[in-house]
């Protein structure tokens, strides 16, 4: 008999779990290792990106787009209507902008259609729902994704002209940003809802609100978002589901100012109530910042950094640094998470949102080693929150310094995702989510952790690799 | 030769290091466990000490004042001037209070002499400084621990009869605490300082910041601060070394109600400007809230629950629940810690204030897991703020679920300090804290870790034994 028949076995495998079953059923020992094919097991992508990693001009264009990421200084420059500023909102189109990759009316989910028509309404071009509807069927709104507009909405994420927008400005590059105000928790356009209370709030938000903010914006200045987001990594915020400490610090800058400033004194009250009544508040804020630091990174030929993750409510999409607008889309991942009570995963709208701009920049999921009261929230255990931080450092080009995570002694949040170790190592990056209602109308029922889906990255690295050609092989 | 001598040995050193490092020396393995026997090896102590652990009236007693202690709900029920509301302030006295256990003008340490001269020109009570000494060295003005009279002072802990102090009541045993308003960082009386500018500050402060802050409370009612110290312990406060989040969430309630009162507004302006400049504004408060809650159990024979530990600059105090108002004392252990640029160990005055208040509330030290950011102020990496609130969970009574640690998955924090394990266990209570130079009128030069010392806890359990007397050991 050999003597590996005869000795004690130790057995450790790799990847698919079914061989390791045999061996525990026997008696024996095995340490499992979690061990998947590069690219799916797609032979064709995994060429492609063997090719990708020996692409130095792969390596280098993800130099400068990292460097041009880092070095981006967003600031809060001020506040202005949509139609005034956003690119493309002006000249009296009838336009909508939306969450996500490009979808058309027909194919939107159930919260994404709500929010639309409750726009629609809200701009006056239409009295009622029903006869918001008729002028979408007859194609008569254009609907177009926020991000083709510089823009950022979270959900549903719609920006309509006469809405106010944050006016986030790269100090550096010069790019701008643009977001959608918050309008709180509970029934609220951006999950879809539409009825005469949300449109009212809409209208409170842009007669009120957005005006008592720009009139302490004057008496402050522009205020530089990067030291304000690092300052609430370390006060438990993740900025993407958790902004309670970030809406904290901005409440207590924008509260002297708006008393030394002329603006109405009664409607100011009700104004900074409102903004402090919402720990969400700096979300929108959050998300401007994420989509102007990677804007600047946005159009760098070859990079294989991502610049864009984002949902419309059917698709997940994601763009590279070196392949610019184009969106390489895979159908959303279900939420892993809390649900209200009352509700199920049965209820649930698909991931929807641009809100995963704050996980493209290396905050959310990325940085929820800095939240760990978020799992409250989004469910598991502290740990959890520590090991989704540190397993996002695979995927990363680097790390970005200006962001410190307590936990971990300070260690900088992973950041600048690069789509071919992703794909090499098969880990996702790491998504927290708020879960809307499938139908429109009811609102948020829960949050959670998602993922992006990898089809999406198989697809980036083919378009990427083909884009450059055989120049990179040489 | 006998077994011992010939098979390979397993050393275990208990105590003394000494022992363990001839085994080192001659190429043996040894593991070392830190001990050192109980009551710091004083066997009349000690022998206190067994009678105090076999005596069931302690337990009764202590699961009393625990009981009170985690039921307490303290609230800010408002603001109010010294000699209005400060029992014993009134009629016409010149009485300063001070941090810590009582001591005589002549025996203070230089920064709460100058704490205490700067309080007396404030009163008005002397033209100057020099003549506020002359005062002071004739007997003239009377000085007495804040602890004396329902009330506690972070560093010199100075309270005279004209200054605004929080008023925080127990809505559960309606018992009362007071605190003075925090001027900030720098150039303050609490440091010692005591120049004009510092005067001028403290009647901006009386003048403006607490009648604006009253107009607020009058529209926001009552602010429960249980609730806000356990938000901002989820937000990486301490709520002693640093209260960043407390602040922000204090703002953020005051900003709009202060809009909608009627309070002047360009003084409403300026108040909420030096509220929200200032990170460390809601110490004060925190303390306070500490000192309602555990005076609901002041007064418990026979308890061996801490009730109180303090410094004065000379002396560490402490009191147990069932002993009352009886200090013991001994000398301050140094601050462990890191120092402002250009000052070093030899500049630091003694430990220094009433805000260890917090630690004996199982706050501060206690809680040093929820701010891992807290070592960025005060030395040492992340882990040892952990590992802080893990030790203090030996030396304590239980928990309070009131306050929960994040990082430890929301375990409650260790709370209630019984005398007797302090004692039994040789582990001092951590404490979290600021350094003043030891000159009157530098300020600040520091922050770090100290602890109480044992000593106290000797007195203290030979104290409470004697006062059952045999009774307990029947």
């Amino acid at each position: 008999m050999p003597p590996l028949f005869k000795d004690t076995l130790k057995v450790v495998n790799v990847g698919l779990g079914a061989f390791a079953d045999n061996v525990t059923a026997a008696g024996g020992e095995c340490v499992r290792v979690q061990w998947q094919p590069p690219a799916l097991g797609d032979r064709d992508a995994a060429w492609k990106l063997a090719q990708a990693f020996a692409n130095e001009s792969i390596d280098r264009a993800n130099e400068v787009a990292f460097a041009r990421f880092l070095e981006a200084r967003p600031v809060l420059a001020g506040i202005a209507t949509a139609r005034e500023v956003v690119p493309g909102m002006g000249s009296g189109r009838r336009l909508v902008l939306h969450a996500g990759p490009p979808i058309a009316w027909t194919s939107m989910c159930g919260p994404m259609r709500g929010a639309v028509l409750g726009a629609v309404v809200l701009e006056g071009w239409a009295g009622n729902l029903e006869a918001a509807r008729r002028l979408l069927d007859a194609g008569s709104v254009e609907v177009e994704p926020c991000h083709h507009h510089a823009a950022v909405g979270p959900m549903a994420g719609i920006i309509s002209p006469s809405m106010p927008v944050w006016v986030v400005e790269n100090a550096v590059g010069g790019n701008r940003a643009y977001s959608n105000f918050n309008e709180g928790l509970g029934k609220v356009l951006r999950f879809g809802a539409n009825d005469a209370e949300v449109i009212e709030r809409l209208r409170f938000i842009a007669r009120d609100v957005a005006p008592a903010i720009e009139a302490a914006l004057r008496n402050l200045g522009a205020i530089e978002l990067k030291p304000l987001i690092a300052q609430a990594l370390n006060m438990g915020d993740e900025v993407h589901n958790r902004n309670a400490a970030a809406t904290s610090l901005l409440v207590r800058q924008l509260g002297p100012a708006l008393l030394a400033s002329s603006f109405a004194r009664e409607r100011a009250a009700a104004a900074l109530a409102f903004v402090a009544g919402n720990d969400h508040f700096f979300l929108n804020l959050s998300m401007a910042a994420c989509k102007c630091v990677l804007d600047a990174a946005g159009d760098v030929p070859a990079s294989s950094m991502v610049t864009a993750m984002s949902r419309n409510g059917v698709n997940f999409g994601i763009r590279l640094a070196g392949t610019g607008e184009t969106w390489f889309q895979a159908p959303a991942n279900a939420v892993d998470g809390l649900y209200f009570p009352g509700f199920s995963r049965d209820d649930a709208a698909a991931d929807l949102g641009d809100s995963s701009i704050t996980e493209t920049a290396g905050l959310g999921g990325f940085a929820m080693a800095a939240a760990p009261a978020i799992v409250r929230f989004v469910g598991g255990a502290a740990t959890d929150a520590i090991h989704h931080s540190l397993r996002m450092r695979a995927i990363t080009l680097g790390s970005n310094p200006s962001f410190t995570l307590p936990s971990l002694d300070f260690a900088a949040v992973a950041a600048g995702i690069d789509a071919r170790k992703v794909l090499d190592r098969g880990i996702a990056p790491v998504i927290n989510s708020g879960i809307a209602h499938r139908e429109a109308g009811v609102g948020q029922i829960g949050a959670g952790v998602t993922s992006a889906p990898l089809a999406c990255f198989v697809a980036a690295i083919k378009a990427l690799v083909e884009t450059i050609g055989s120049r990179g092989t040489e």
